[in-house]
């Protein structure tokens, strides 16, 4: 049992929620990140484990490290410590197919996972969780699964390795191995628990119920005996948003009642909304969020129109006190993507004092978010269905560890 | 919603329990099915119904039907319209494979549902579920799977037609179509109507809270796309013994929300332990029945010397008032396995008149058992491990209409 077990209804009290299903931070302020560790029990990444990272894989850490979006854990330096014996893992994540345009907070994980994937020249499996979409969304099983593939599509956008990847939906791959440990999870985790941990309720239906292990079990090698046949101890990485965090505190209590090794985790903040850092972006309103579909006019016209600006109400008073940088958005999305540290520090100094304007950083931004969503379109374009199929086909990976 | 929605709590009150876990009557006496109908909603089957599968059907019907050992039904006259109308049906029944010696009680809805096959030419799926004892029993996944393999080849046994059925274990064979349904029906069940119906709690783990949906979804034809494909309005005739109703009150409950027929069901009572007519017989006490690996002389010695007996203390008092047929287990068991109509009318008159003693009535059902038992072990020890394997294959069944 970690930390975190009796804290959940902390969470609501403090009227801090964060889950799987719902990001919402106290009274409309900011996400308290200092807090939600403290609250789930993992680890603050401090800037001499990103140091280690940079040491075991020879290469610049990636911005998303360097700059705190991936800023908790959970047992990252057991990793590492396996990891330099000669020790290999494997990284895990996944996507709730719900709607077929993703925006940019959506391909966080995947850039990262990206990296990590080349930085340590391991195997990766994605998990499209359509089942979970089906029951929770309530849209039909044949949607889901073509919100699956067409997601799948974006995934592989963002150059993964058909060599050392496996995308799987659950409504195609659940069955046998990965069957066999969803019913050794669920027999480890009572109902009551699950209400601690996720907040169901009785009027909730049963498939919610029945889905937490679905989540789990891809952290155990032996859920994929095409991949990982007889490596019953290769650990798992899990890099995910700090929301998915419930799911894996689950996992890893479960685990060494089953033998299995606890999956380690690497968790990001919440990318923030155009109109400001409240919480996860909304697909409800699409003016939200800069989506990978957006043309470079739409993220002109987003950012100039939406992005929330922490400079003066006049050029007078923004020379005098400079912008706020602590919630200004263009700046906070440069921090995200800008991946230059000497221009990101210079536009922090010159803005921060005032002598540059917000209309200034957005200018940035819009080349900077452009180049990125345009370079995504590109490479998704490319993407054929048979590439689909080669990253979803249940095979061997005989190239995966070099 | 069928009938039965809110007599769960009454059952409770009223100290008769019923449910795939638990058969309790009320205060150690007999369960009341007469009771139990009504609790459930379910219908009795008259003699007009047994009459009608005679006619349709061209033979006698079974002695289980004939001696109202399968004594209720749901939509039973539906199935029979559907099937006078020249269409078909398949027949699903299943077992929890808990244990690796079966007794008679086991064989009955196996013996029930081969007659059906035969009489009615129509396929069959038999659902293992060795997921459900894996969760229940506390026992490992292969343990359980070795339970199930071992249990198919006393079901086999049976006379089941290779041609016409598909055995299969839930570790095996949940996913792909069979998983998307239980996705389906969990969708549409919360987690109070999973209370109501099964009268889980709070500390039950969420496994079983999973499990109700695995049961259902045999019922639909599109969870064996390699059977009916192309076949979705297909009837499903479920027989069962009657503690399983629950998971199909909440299956017919649940169907026609997704475009599903109603499964119809034929349900026994339960067979009575040896020492008497208080619910179903106990795997904990060997000496409650007779196991189909008894040998003649255990099964001589068990019915000699536990066989609840309904005659009287002395010769004397037995010659004048007749033996109890409503408690004598002996004869009891004799109208379940002693075919001949005309020879257990007579043994009921003579034993009911005191002419006849425990002992001949022991006797003949010694006899009787000892045959049964001793022609499952010659039938079950010709099952090769080939002829699992051939039933368990998943394939098309081209003949099975036939």
């Amino acid at each position: 049992m970690e930390k975190n077990q009796n804290k959940e209804e902390e969470v609501e009290e403090e009227q801090q929620v964060v889950n799987p299903w719902k990001v919402e931070a106290k009274e409309g302020g900011k996400i308290d990140y200092d807090k939600l560790i403290d609250q789930f029990g993992c680890q603050r990444i401090d800037p001499s484990l990103v140091d280690r990272v940079r040491r075991l894989t020879s290469r610049p850490p990636h911005v998303f490290l360097r700059r705190d979006v991936f800023f908790a854990h959970r047992d990252l330096n057991e990793i590492l410590d396996a990891y330099e014996r000669g020790e290999k893992f494997y990284l895990y994540t996944g996507r709730g197919p719900s709607s077929e345009a993703l925006h940019l907070g959506h391909l966080i994980p995947f850039m990262f996972t990206k990296y990590l994937q080349d930085a340590f020249k391991v195997p990766l499996v994605i998990q499209l969780t359509d089942d979970e979409k089906c029951m929770w969304k309530n849209i039909s099983v044949e949607e889901s699964q073509r919100l699956a593939r067409e997601n799948a599509k974006d995934i592989i956008a963002c150059g993964f390795d058909v060599t050392k990847t496996f995308i799987f939906s659950d409504f195609d791959y659940v069955g046998g191995a990965f069957y066999k440990n969803m019913v050794k999870v669920g027999k480890c985790v009572t109902y009551n628990k699950v209400v601690g941990i996720f907040g169901f309720t009785g009027e909730d239906h049963i498939g919610k119920v029945s889905f937490p292990p679905v989540q789990a079990v891809p952290s155990f090698p032996s859920s994929f005996p095409h991949l990982f046949s007889g490596k019953d101890n290769l650990r798992c990485l899990i890099p995910c948003a700090i929301d998915q965090d419930p799911y894996f505190r689950m996992t890893r209590d479960v685990a060494p009642r089953l033998g299995y090794n606890k999956p380690a985790l690497i968790e990001s903040l919440f990318f923030p909304a155009l109109q400001g850092e409240t919480g996860k972006m909304s697909a409800s309103d699409p003016n939200s969020a800069i989506y990978v579909t957006d043309s470079a006019k739409d993220i002109k016209s987003k950012i100039n129109k939406f992005a929330f600006s922490g400079g003066r109400d006049t050029i007078e008073k923004h020379r005098e006190l400079g912008a706020d940088l602590e919630v200004d958005i263009p700046y906070k999305y440069l921090k995200f993507f800008l991946d230059d540290d000497t221009e990101l520090a210079h536009i922090a100094k010159e803005y921060g004092a005032g002598r540059m304007l917000t209309g200034e950083v957005k200018q940035r931004l819009i080349q900077v978010l452009t180049e990125i969503v345009e370079r995504h379109c590109r490479a998704r374009a490319a993407v054929t269905d048979e590439m689909v199929d080669a990253f979803m086909a249940v095979r061997p990976l005989p190239s995966m560890f070099e």
